[in-house]
């Protein structure tokens, strides 16, 4: 765990988040600065600095994410009416925080293009 | 395979696209309505309506399409300058077609928010 990355402070409890799901390879706490009514961000719970520094190793990991958000958007009852993913790569993409997380927005129609 | 699905007749080669890459498991190809310099489109060879339609078996293909999104930006070269991965699901999050796909977004900074 890189000293200085905040997700893996939050993972550790270390910076409050408002969590809401945990398990032994995933946390989901909601993105303090929302786009949507909801903005939720799912990340691995081990340090992945960016999806294009994951390795083949990461693939179950990487699925659990998607499988998450899309659990998560069940359970905040968002699935319905639809959702966007989001994973920022790097300067272009617009990523902020150097440890992998997937954005779950909904709440509102997502526009086109995105972003 | 629905008979109605675009992206399953793509995958079967019965419907033209600039395909980058194919194997057993994933189908690369262009989107014919570009966003951004760099738009491409990663599927799943296997019809999956929706990511709120994945199951539990579908998390190793979840995981290939993200490691296959990431290689594919490496590929064309915009992994350095940085990318952005989108999934819509359902109506608000702007899905258009109904067979799982992960867009590709690069070549240009992308902006905040997503949509």
């Amino acid at each position: 765990m890189p000293q200085d990355c905040i997700f893996c402070k939050i993972v550790a409890g270390d910076i409050k988040a408002t969590k809401l799901y945990q398990d032994e390879s995933v946390t989901v706490f909601k993105d303090i600065n929302p786009q949507a009514p909801t903005h939720i961000l799912v990340i691995p719970n081990q340090h992945i600095e960016a999806i294009s520094e994951a390795s083949p190793e990461d693939q179950v990991i990487l699925g659990k994410l998607m499988l998450t958000a899309a659990h998560i958007a069940r359970e905040e009852s968002v699935a319905d009416n639809g959702y966007r993913l989001v994973v920022n790569n790097g300067r272009d993409g617009g990523q902020t925080v150097f440890h992998l997380h997937v954005h779950l927005l909904a709440g509102r129609p997502m526009r086109w293009p995105p972003g």
